[in-house]
């Protein structure tokens, strides 16, 4: 289904960096969900590039919900929510026609669309797109939270520097108000001198984010294939950057012997939990009422102005490329808030599928 | 699509581990693929269980194409393997009705279906069931390799206990000739003895899998969602026990500066390469032409004979559990296999995205 | 997706006419719905031949139900039901493998599938694949019918004789107990007149036939694409022969002015009514708690033993042929249990998806 | 997949009647088309009420292409056009939110969405969001033309005035060209006047429109579900009015024999063709490479002045209802633009499966 994901609740993504706008599209969502203006423009802040960290090109993000929604309430028919393009100086790109940015989708995109892709800014590929992902979820977020689902994601690291983790529900509820989503604050300001450095030189650093979702039922998911895994996965693969997703220990379960690694079980009231949480959540793809935690990396930015060996698709020749335009030195911060937002989709979308096309709107 | 994995070229699972049979049904595929059943059951032997390093429970694979093959060759139509179950022993697993195994699927699948689930040797959650994805990748694995694409996967470790990487294209196509397919002999040797010490402990081991695919042309994929990173990822988390996947550098990316990561590029003959494979062959969710290659870590089997904590829940309250019935102390050397078969599926599906019903089969 | 329909509640097709087996694996369905054997046998006799009417081919319709199914109750993982085919006389068809059957699909066959189709008896065309339809529908309709949600198919016309219409519910829900399905018993014994007519005149003859859905609640559907007459049709299609399909008046709102074909309204106890139903039960592609009433046409079956003009696709010449090979001089009295079969799977769809994974099983 | 329609190439629709804009997202289309802005705009011209005819409303449907065209080609990434409302009057429509007009979706809708539908002007249900199918037929209509696929739609009837038939190829691919396309043009005159009077009486007609596709080869299409006339009909049947389809001779099939409706074949060179073409160009779901036939009836449209018994959904009463506003007295022939461009997009979307997703604007 290429630009869409989900299957009873899904978004389409559209637009390019530097066309008129971009947006997305929100199809089988509950009517009768409150939509709230605010907190839409809340998290595309949160995504948008504020201070010497990121780069300068300033965009308002000034959305317009074009449908699906009326009187302040989903209508339950398809959402477009559009956001113009403003500040493009798309002059900045004119030599990247054919220059490909090493690593960057410029080379991928033009074997893909046969040269007809829209190189402006990375097109279609740009980071900015994010944008109408976030917008997206900012519509599903609200509705999971009153059901009493949060999701929470921090700088797992940045440059080697390393958070601490996660340690009470809490922690994961309020870390969606800080701009730069640390929990251990002396590691907050070594992060950012790293990223600082790197733009000194010109050069970019990438980092992990770690994401926890709580207040799930147990039972979601699917044993084959619609896994709670391959689902978010399929999803957060498409956060530009994102080269590698773990749940719970990951990769650290190489190493560990079942009897370490084994969620062991009691009884608490009525329900079942688990003395540790190493699985993250699923077992056999289907939630066990255990927060799901999870880890994206994010790769450093590709945009660097040191000069790199690449191509000239136009000419075939071997050429160099000092990237000029406006650029992020890091972007695993400003990822959190996309992360959360694809987070949010995936899980509407299973619960829609689970419970039904009205559910997410209904409350007791 | 719950139990079906593909957007053109489809597969659905069925079964369980105790039930008449398993099996799977593609959709979707080319007419006139040559079908070699040799090789099928050459596939599904690889992944049996052949000796000490796995359980005891021996099934021929006796696979049946029902549909869809006819004189040889793929029809077109939907092709339907069964597999009966033969060697079943029911018993072993009554008290697993209400005993929940700590970190296997018996109470999220429990909860998923409300007790009616076959609870019966993991049911439609065992591993068995991956019998069936074997057969299907064995049957457009030939198809893929007639267009010169390849998949290789190696055991990269097991316990601790790392292999060397892949050097050049003959280790990937030959590797699948090995049962258990390492490239460095001695760290077989000692893979295999953390396997059996584990197992006379009743305990378990994981490891982490490294899979390449060759021949791949650049431009195939999409940017939002439908990436190569999130299809080959919501299929590869349904085998069992994957718990990550990565790409190229993957989790090392984190550490990497732009200008030690970005695969730089270079003209060669008419085709484009880079110096490095930093990215596993796809950027921007698209091919590039270089070698893809992901790893996948497999927890240690959940199954052990050590006690451990757990609940009743017919009763609900806490008891403990000893497994017996016949286990795995290690089923990552097993699921090679299985991650090159999801993987050939993938492919293939992308690729008949991209160029058609009918071009699987088609050769110049 | 090809062949499977359903978005929530899918089927898939699989088998050959003359290959080991034929069947339907029925994924995305509720766990704890009660499977009856007997009930499904029931249904597979009311499509199979059984008299003077019909092809002398005699299958007995063993299923066998392969996995998805537990002591009596779908677990809620997929359901492969596998009939075998036995009393199959493929040296009838063998001068069919080239001499193209006039309005049968041989030939487009052949064009789709490039010469590899399984030619013997239609194939994967062949009108037994519905048998599988059949008995995927005997699974999804107890359970709509403990939701009160009866399907009802009668013949309203064969050959030019006219049954009457449906008057009330009890006549819907009784309709299916009758082996030549007409309300006027009068104009049963004409139909069949017909049909034996034209039978030894070595002809066919077409018909209608009507069908209606009771105790849908209003709400069902959606405006645009998957509207309920659209999902009805995209699959009523798929019954072979089908070629024409209308709601409430259909065709006959041609020559009908507003005033006289719209459904004026009125409220009855906490419900609301329509004095008429001339939209057949939908409106805006969804359901508004009126029966839903639907035609299709079954066109004269094909194959006939009269000489036609064809061609022989080996030597890309003219020909004749006079069909050999066991045949039916009219499928419409057996079309509809399998169109009862296909509204109930796609009824037990459109519900799954408004109400969730776990509604078709939950009673209150 | 509710407002979404195609499995490879898939369009979506957004926009309530009198929101900010109404729109379409189609994605998966072949990168390289070029598009004409003016064709757009005169096949949105076709549509848009012009004269006594019909409603009052004027749009004048400027339509702005928000991504996926760039330089004047489509890039191959999601195209969205957003046609914003200009001419409102949704005071008219004060009465409506509770008065539920007869036979128009405002009462289904209310149940469907629970009472939080945009009810102006029948919101997500107008008959408005046709014009963003058609804007996106137009996309994809110039790319099938250039592969010698042409489709036409004529009135076959309204208010019991029949036209002739299509006679070859030229009237097919001329037709567009006519506002009110009739190929009698006395039956036009008549058709008009019953139209008019329909009108001086606040009442209104309904009609048939018979659509003839050609160009096509044969080979196109699927057995089971995704057969072409389940492809189209699934699609037709969202073409707001639109109560029944058939194709060939549909239901006059009911009433012939076999060796009357079956369409004997002859070699023509390095081809084959049918004497006659009775089953509408399709046969077991497939193309012959005949001319693909269709008739779809338009029942008379709901919205009359005339009173009609209702019912008051906020005080659960009886009333009734004269509507004001501004309606059509017959929308058949402004549906005939709609059926072409729905038609056009299924064809486009069955192509880009069976010849994959770059071959739409590949040309030899």
């Amino acid at each position: 289904m290429k630009n869409t994901i989900g299957n009873s609740l899904t978004v389409t993504l559209f637009g390019e960096s530097h066309g008129k706008a971009i947006g997305a599209v929100i199809d089988g969502i509950s009517s009768g969900i409150k939509v709230d203006e605010d907190y839409i423009a809340n998290m595309l802040s949160r995504r948008r590039p504020k201070d010497a960290l990121s780069t300068p090109r300033q965009e308002r993000d000034e959305f317009s919900i074009l449908s699906g929604v009326f009187e302040g309430y989903t209508t339950g028919t398809p959402i477009c929510i559009s956001i113009p393009n403003a500040d493009t100086h798309s002059s900045d790109y004119g030599q990247m026609q054919y220059k490909m940015r090493p690593s960057h989708a410029d080379y991928t995109a033009n074997c893909r669309y046969n040269g007809f892709q829209d190189y402006r800014g990375g097109g279609h590929f740009s980071g900015r797109i994010t944008a109408a992902l976030v917008a997206a979820g900012a519509i599903v977020l609200p509705a999971l939270n009153k059901k009493g689902i949060y999701i929470g994601t921090h700088i797992k690291s940045i440059a080697g520097i390393n958070d601490i983790d996660f340690t009470n529900n809490k922690e994961i509820i309020d870390i969606s108000k800080k701009d730069f989503p640390v929990l251990d604050e002396t590691a907050k300001d070594k992060m950012q001198q790293k990223i600082l450095e790197a733009k000194s030189q010109g050069d970019s650093v990438g980092g992990v984010l770690e994401t926890a979702i709580i207040g799930l039922p147990a039972g979601v998911g699917e044993p084959w294939f619609d896994t709670v895994e391959g689902m978010l996965s399929h999803a957060i693969f498409s956060v530009p950057a994102v080269k590698g997703i773990e749940f719970g220990l990951g990769f650290d379960f190489a190493d560990k012997c079942g009897s370490q690694a084994n969620d062991q079980m009691y009884v608490d009231g009525d329900s079942v939990k688990c003395y540790t949480n190493n699985n993250g959540g699923v077992i056999g793809g289907i939630t066990n009422g255990m927060p799901i935690v999870f880890r994206a990396v994010i790769k450093p930015t590709p945009t660097i102005s040191k000069e790199q060996k690449t191509v000239d698709i136009n000419t075939m020749s071997d050429t160099t490329l000092e990237a000029r335009g406006r650029h992020d030195p890091c972007i695993a911060h400003r990822a959190a808030v996309v992360v959360e937002s694809v987070a949010a989709l995936v899980i509407a979308d299973m619960l829609t599928t689970k419970f039904g096309t009205a559910w997410l709107a209904k409350f007791e």
